[in-house]
């Protein structure tokens, strides 16, 4: 389709999920042509993040179903609307779950990747609230996360959602940074600002704790202590920088924390909490350094338990943070993760542990949650 | 006396407590020489901050009866123990309840204030964990806070917890700057970081409140909100740039942070607790920015209840940092105070608003209690 023509609906195959923790159904469904401010994409691949399994479990709101999930991808610009100018037909593109306007002052402070002109939203498209798919039989198909929805050979996400990048990354690479990966480089890089010599935990070694790890090793970091109940990971863990490995299943009585102020000396730098457990969290805090130790707050927290933190002890000097996405600013920091992989500095190969077709999606989510997958790569044209 | 003579004990007044939340008493005591690495000082006058009403009321650990409070105070040095250097006989000091020995990895990095070779002990002279203290009868007096103990005439502190000042400050104005005035600008100025232009809410317009407001507005913050249930702080308050005032009481049904998230388009930059209300504590939390807000606890949690933390909110981007002193590096930094207080850009008139000798210190007690004081100079010869 040309770039002068006006677009029309695409008929295309998606994955929808119909009733929550039930397979996802190959359908076919119909995408819309794309908005003013939108661009459809034509998706060349797309990963599982654990937010998708998140999403596709949950009764009720904030999923809406049908729905068509995924949100770690990279395609192609197919078609666009009125007012896009940044990206044309045929541009390599990876979507993004955090907006980025460029205009609003939270877009245009250092400090800050909330977007304010169009906050996070999981559903329906940014500007008008609706929805680009519809199902065989013309009803209603939601979408996801800013207009994500990478489970469809097609998608419509609005521009201040897609980020250029240079087509010299092989999409299987460039399709990580959309989410998982970034968000644990970015934690290390652009929250913590990791220190060269410093010490650093991570609690959970998932793709994101990996990431962290990697993040932590590109700012020089001196130590990094990952902490996993599976002992496989200290492996992979290793290539991505990890120095020292703790599994609480062999300490017996003794708190992991206890185990981190005494490998460091007095608690770690900065600890990273990957999982999303409050009880893990009050325990990545209790391992940090008094006087200038940092917790970082990764993981969502699966019953939505408030965090508890000792009042006395952040007194001593603590500081607990937390993030989307790792601070990353998708359109500013997404490019230069790029160029360090091109650059040969940041290590993406590590995470792609299967790869397989649309209609293998079960399986890829079942490899994820049982732990045996860091990142599955769902091919379309497979 | 002079350097060269071996320091005899000294007999003195001082105020002792002697059962908890009952008045002080003002007694002799025999204050001993300084042992290696400590220094006799003759308090010139002191003030009274809430630490010391925490202690005075505690029943039991780490409230050692009998024992003296005092903290905030400027002295002249009498006499020295071996191996002092930093200071001579006759040197202007202010005691400080942090050490910094100088030495240590903690004293070395930029971040901490939380000297790793003499950490934060409430009782007992930070090396021995004896007192230099006795009563008429020749029984033990505890000390306080690494010999601060400043509700004597005469008092021993370790070298570390000893900072040397230019004598060109006004007595009554150094020793604000050995605990509250410091914790507060220190926490905008050292912890916070608060950055020119951005917005400051600030919970609890007490001595250390109303310091965090004369950080912020040293650091030049172009909005000030200061929360608290008197009105008459507003007027003080506003000298020392506060520029809006909120009292909850006015606020009907609405919560304080949703007036903050008014008033500020989206939450404050950087929100300070003062006060010591784990709710409250929450409350700031929630008034703080999504994406870059900071919220820095400052109150010792009156209850020893935890922090609790609405976990999706913390990873909107938000901060929340904690620290003893204001983040103050006693020997770096109050000398840098005192500098700019002779240069006329810091303010510390403002916060006394009493003066009295010994024998009226239950008053002074009385007065911060009911909140009728910032701070009550005791003068030492009055």
């Amino acid at each position: 389709m040309e770039n002068n023509t006006t677009p029309k609906p695409i008929r295309c195959k998606a994955a929808v999920s119909r009733a929550p923790g039930e397979p996802l159904r190959i359908e076919e469904v119909v995408v819309a042509p794309p908005r003013a401010y939108e661009v459809r994409i034509k998706i060349v691949c797309t990963s599982v993040c654990h937010t998708d399994v998140t999403f596709w479990r949950m009764k009720g709101f904030p999923a809406v179903l049908p729905q068509i999930y995924g949100h770690e991808a990279v395609g192609v610009v197919e078609s666009v609307g009125d007012h896009v100018e940044e990206v044309v037909v045929g541009d390599v593109v990876v979507p993004s779950f955090l907006a980025q306007c460029g205009d609003c002052g939270d877009c245009e402070s250092e400090g800050s990747n909330m977007c304010g002109k169009l906050p996070y939203k999981p559903v329906g498209m940014p500007r008008d609230g609706t929805t680009r798919f519809t199902d065989a039989e013309g009803a209603v198909v939601h979408g996801f996360l800013g207009g994500a929805s990478s489970f469809s050979e097609y998608t419509v996400a609005d521009i201040a959602h897609v980020v250029k990048v240079d087509p010299a990354i092989p999409p299987e690479k460039a399709c990580l940074l959309s989410c998982g990966v970034s968000t644990g480089v970015g934690a290390a890089w652009k929250v913590a600002k990791v220190e060269a010599g410093s010490t650093v935990a991570i609690f959970g070694l998932g793709a994101v704790g990996l990431a962290v790890a990697e993040g932590a090793r590109l700012r020089g970091a001196g130590r990094i202590i990952g902490v996993d109940l599976n002992p496989a990971k200290f492996e992979i863990g290793k290539r991505l920088g990890i120095t020292d490995f703790i599994n609480p299943k062999e300490l017996g009585e003794k708190p992991v924390s206890e185990a981190i102020l005494e490998i460091t000396g007095g608690g770690a730098d900065y600890c990273f909490e990957c999982i999303g457990l409050a009880s893990l969290m009050a325990d990545a805090f209790r391992s940090s350094r008094n006087g200038s130790g940092k917790t970082i707050i990764l993981g969502v927290e699966m019953q939505g338990s408030p965090i508890m933190l000792d009042s006395s002890e952040i007194l001593r000097g603590k500081c607990v943070m937390g993030s989307l996405f790792g601070g990353i600013k998708p359109k500013t920091d997404i490019p230069i993760l790029v160029k360090r992989y091109l650059n040969k500095e940041l290590k993406l190969d590590e995470f792609i542990t299967h790869e397989m077709g649309l209609h293998d999606i079960n399986k890829a989510f079942d490899l994820l949650i049982e732990g045996k997958s860091l990142r599955c790569i769902i091919w379309m044209d497979r």
